[in-house]
């Protein structure tokens, strides 16, 4: 349908020469908006428009940088789409600018909290779960199956703890596991084990014979992190069975479980949240509404002494130069290129290049090519100086943002976000994705209203009412910011949970399997 | 503990320097043997003895074939491993004989037949099942939680439908899916949703905007083989919430199970069956008890007219130059050199080579080296001519002995041979796991008597007992052959399925993500 209500479009700099179309449903041919400025031609929903008569050849401009170059004339009032636009190349690493412009701190924020569970190692847990790691595939069935039994007989008994969560996955054995690209999946595993929310309790699950042995998970120097004695279960150990092999898990799980269900939340400052920001299933008005509200939330943990993490390494690389230029020091932003750089080769050797992000669906939401989509996605990283950058897998201690290198894909991403040590998640779609995770809360924000009102018990945050002007960035940043400090306190709960919508670890081994 | 029984060991050929040290528990320093040979050191289960005195440099000789060159002078008696062996290099590929010794065909074994599920394509099931395909991981968590739903409301309506299982993984968004190596794990969905167990009437659950369209895992040339008319939901198409989306993939899921629980059992020739072969957990005894019982029956079945695959690379590349002399004609040996090739360059990239394979169970179970772990590895094949070779993921239609290429990663092989349309899979085992799969049963056939003692729940079949004397490999070979015939009619339940044990389902992509 086609929106009655005046037109509208949303430009965002004021180098912009073309704007994106928000009206519901798009416009017709002749609509006319409130600058004078007539469309020549219908624009579906969060399209673009051009402003101005462009030559062939000449630059087109979003976010006041060069998404790309018109492919021919486009007129004033045109549809400017994929089939009109030559993507521009990837801004070169070896002359990004490195840190030749840092922003200047923000007035601190003070006097926000939480109630967390404080952790012996200093972190703080926004969740009370049992988390049972375990070392191979092979393992995963029974793991399933003595979760299931521990959920129904044992969980009951202790109220205070939220969920039993076991980290399943198909690494392990069958790798290369001495191959370069090994280290990747194996920190991230160890790192998830070392989850805030796991309060240090965890347990893992080895078959006996595979390849990632407990201790090549999870190392000697890490093991007083561990505080329980027995918490490695050999199913080759077993001599009587699967039912022994079944009652080992549970007994130790029992014991786990009644550690965990003495965590208490007690008031946390805002400084110990770890969060996670990540968008999948993009608009073109995610760079507009959902992105740049989540940014304005970013600055204000960042404020409160937080740690903010923005990922996908795809979706910033087309902004390398913007966010070097952005790093706290010459070495944060070496730091970044070295991980641009890695990925870059990591893509060329399979064939493909950072061009091969973006889907069907980003493209029908009015994403022209990842230029234009890296531009919306880095809004979310907000105006603050980049303080530090973690490889995939690593964990984050530091405080402020941070660039946790990941890929784009949902899942990989939010599995090594998890293994960053984030506790709390924040989501942007376009498009809509039911997605969640089990470890962590995620809060899910619309770019735009009409999938708030399809899918409203899916939606955490309604920014689309950026576009219609009922709502400023601020607002919908501090109503973001806000609940973050809501759900990590776990008054509030998200519709993810809610549903128990809980997607699959997803690592990422840039090695081959045997 | 030391067994009181008298020394054994098993000596596989007659040009064997060493042999296997079959009784439990190992045998101590002086232990002698009926032949005279006498243990200088005390040897564990399962390793290695010298039968001579081998001088430094000489090559170490098992199956007939070296796996190795001594160290050091190794004396008659002493415990022969990995670290007194170097390993020999892989079998050069460009100088592969060509079928140049294929064996003459065995005669044909009549009139073995099972009760299968006829479906309209020829092919013969061995389960019924509701298959519910997957085009991302974005609705993997939506799809669990409707067929929690569809078991517990639906399914109980429907008694002559098995199960429903759904196909969920991580790949179809955050993918470069136009990689050379997207090939790979696109077609092993396709191929999944084909299989043979869900008799035509999978389901397809999408997100919407993911780059895996639905369009693209089942291009319109395969839709004939979907029944249905309605076979695929798209979550984004919902308008009225997480009720709706549920609903729908619930609604569309009773259609086809109406349809399915139509399915009824006739008699199918037992050349109907296709039968996957892997190892897992492998020892030095695997090579001499389970594996040589496995191909014993494997002959069974391919004169019985049936469709045996073997398969993880890995372990059968040191075989290369036995496996392309025994091909059928020239275009298979070349075929099969191909596969390697392809998987050796694959390695290389990575930074690895097939010695990544063997675990630190494998050589805790007496495995040296990937050369003696392939050369146990491929007695599962059996004696017959090699007829077919098929790439990872693709479907196998042929009768006969086929290599289908797979990564050794259980898992990965596991879910590439149901792509290839495995209707029953036997997996042998010494180390032990707990393995299944949902789709095809999975017969558990132990290489040692100590495992089936200690887990006489998870294991199917004995193999121990040809080490122990009391049954000769061609009778345990036909009782796995009749016992594949027994499973697949449905009369006998695996321990697998007995327990619901069933891994996930593990996709090879060597392509990168995004």
């Amino acid at each position: 349908m086609t929106s009655s209500v005046e037109p509208r479009f949303l430009r965002v700099h004021e180098r912009d020469n073309v704007a994106i179309v928000v009206n519901e449903g798009g416009l017709p041919a002749g609509a006319k908006f409130a600058s004078g400025l007539e469309l020549c031609e219908a624009v579906p929903e969060v399209h673009k428009v051009a402003l101005i008569d462009l030559a062939e050849g000449e630059a087109i401009v979003r976010y006041g940088v060069t998404i790309g170059y018109a492919s021919r004339a486009i007129a004033r009032g045109s549809w400017v789409h994929e089939g009109l636009m030559k993507p521009p190349e990837a801004p070169p690493l070896d002359c990004c600018p490195l840190a030749t412009a840092p922003p200047a701190p923000l007035a601190p924020l003070e006097g926000y909290t939480f109630q967390g569970f404080r952790n012996p190692d200093g972190t703080a847990g926004t969740k009370n779960i049992l988390g049972i790691s375990t070392t191979v595939q092979c393992v995963a069935p029974t793991v399933k199956h003595a979760v299931e039994r521990i959920k129904a007989e044992i969980l009951p008994h202790f109220p205070r703890v939220d969920d039993v969560v076991a980290i399943t996955h198909p690494y392990g054995c069958g790798v290369a596991i001495d191959a370069p690209g090994a280290a990747i999946p194996i920190r991230t595993l160890r790192n998830l084990a070392l989850h805030p929310n796991f309060g240090g309790e965890v347990l893992v699950v080895s078959l006996g014979c595979e390849k990632l042995q407990p201790v090549r998970l999870m190392p000697a120097s890490e093991l007083p992190v561990l505080a329980g004695e027995p918490s490695v279960a050999v199913l080759q150990d077993a001599k009587q069975g699967f039912g022994e092999i079944v009652a080992n898990i549970m007994t130790l799980a029992e014991k786990k479980l009644e550690k965990l269900n003495q965590r208490r939340r007690v008031t946390c400052p805002a400084s110990d949240l770890v969060v996670g920001l990540q968008c999948g299933g993009s608009d073109a008005l995610s760079g507009v509404t959902a992105n740049p509200a989540v940014g304005f939330a970013a600055d204000l943990l960042v404020r409160a002494g937080a740690t903010v993490m923005f990922s996908e390494v795809t979706e910033v690389r087309d902004a390398a130069h913007l966010l070097t230029a952005r790093a706290a020091t010459p070495d944060v932003a070496r730091a970044f290129v070295r991980e641009m750089a890695w990925y870059d080769d990591y893509l060329r050797l399979g064939g493909a290049d950072r061009a091969a992000n973006p889907t069907p669906g980003n493209k029908q939401g009015g994403l022209a090519n990842v230029v234009e989509k890296a531009m919306g996605s880095i809004a979310k990283a907000g105006s603050t100086a980049l303080v530090g950058v973690a490889g995939p897998g690593e964990r984050v201690t530091q405080k402020g943002l941070v660039f946790a290198a990941t890929p784009a894909s949902d899942f990989i991403c939010g599995t090594l976000q998890l293994a960053a040590s984030m506790n709390v998640h924040i989501f942007t779609t376009g498009r809509g994705t039911p997605y969640g995770l089990a470890m962590a809360p995620v809060i899910k924000v619309s770019t735009n209203s009409g999938l708030k009102r399809r899918w409203p018990d899916l939606i955490d945050v309604d920014a689309g009412r950026i576009a219609t002007a009922e709502r400023t960035v601020e607002e919908i940043g501090w109503e973001i910011f806000s609940l973050v400090l809501e759900v990590a306190s776990g008054r509030t709960k998200v519709w993810a949970d809610h549903w128990g919508l809980h997607n699959e670890f997803a690592l990422f081994n840039p090695g081959p399997v045997t």
